[in-house]
């Protein structure tokens, strides 16, 4: 078992994804497709944008924990893991934020 | 240094967002107040949410990377850190998805 | 009875928000706040986003009609109505869209 | 030409959407798809959302008219028009929300 519970909740999405969506919530929305998984994404971000306007801490640790799930969730849907994440934020280390949207995105 | 990039991430933005906003995107968001951060993140989620529906698993990692940064740029805004998360993680840990959302949330 | 269905909706919310909060959903969803407000409103943005990427106009149609109702909500909520966000693009008629921009936001 | 200002957005983005992108905003983000026109409209809603918590009414009112223009945007992008919305909230009205949410969405 890792050490990380972020990895832990990726292991056990993907153990739950193809299980009984009746009893697992991940594979009530797997099911559902899609669609669905990026919904409560963009809800639980919402939520996550209320939640520090409000500026209530034990709320933002919720509503972040839920869109870090969520989050999750869409990775293991799409074959992916929280590694791919790391990969991704390694390569952008040593590189200014300022740089990285510069040489990435255009207007 | 932590092994995890995401805590290298937390803590170089804990370093940088007093810095030089000129030369620090970090600095210069955190500048900009609270409204703007969660505003970004917000986008940021939006372009997940897009790139989910697109299916593009590269454009998925990029924008879930984006994500992620601008999460911690919210939890360092706040006090807090990804540990506060994990903690909230583990808390869920042996609860089911569905239990949990009933517990937690009224309709 | 105004013309317009959407000016009847902003006097059917101004007319049931202090209602009912058991038969009325805009008297209940007023009555749990601003930011349960703009939380349903980020929601119904979230579906019209994946509407409109998913292309099927009859969703398209639906989940607009969500968000102007829960724009509409929001309005009322603020002591606005439909005349005040008409009498802002009225203003901006005539004033092109990259101007308008340039001359209002700041990268 | 209509008494509606919100009418003749709908007619002067049908118009423009085929011009100039050098000159025009909408023939700019037409050219650009359907995913960058929904993006747009994600990240309006996200500006209304947190000008609703901040509560400035002239902010508020300034990101709806945003809203609305990049959902008009979206609307032509689709083919259709705002009075494809206004049928269906004359649809719907006569229809207590808790009633017509009853019968249209599942959990």
């Amino acid at each position: 078992m890792s050490d990380d519970v972020i990895d832990r909740l990726v292991a056990q999405i993907q153990l739950k994804r193809h299980g009984n969506p009746e009893t697992s919530y991940v594979a009530k929305l797997t099911a559902r497709g899609r669609a669905k998984i990026v919904q409560k994404l963009g809800e639980e971000a919402v939520e996550t944008v209320i939640a520090g306007m409000q500026g209530d801490r034990g709320d933002i640790v919720s509503e972040a924990a839920d869109l870090m799930f969520h989050l999750c969730v869409l990775l293991v849907d799409a074959g992916l893991s929280m590694d791919d994440i790391r990969t991704e934020l390694v390569r952008r280390e040593g590189v200014s934020g300022l740089a990285e949207k510069a040489g990435r995105k255009q207007p």
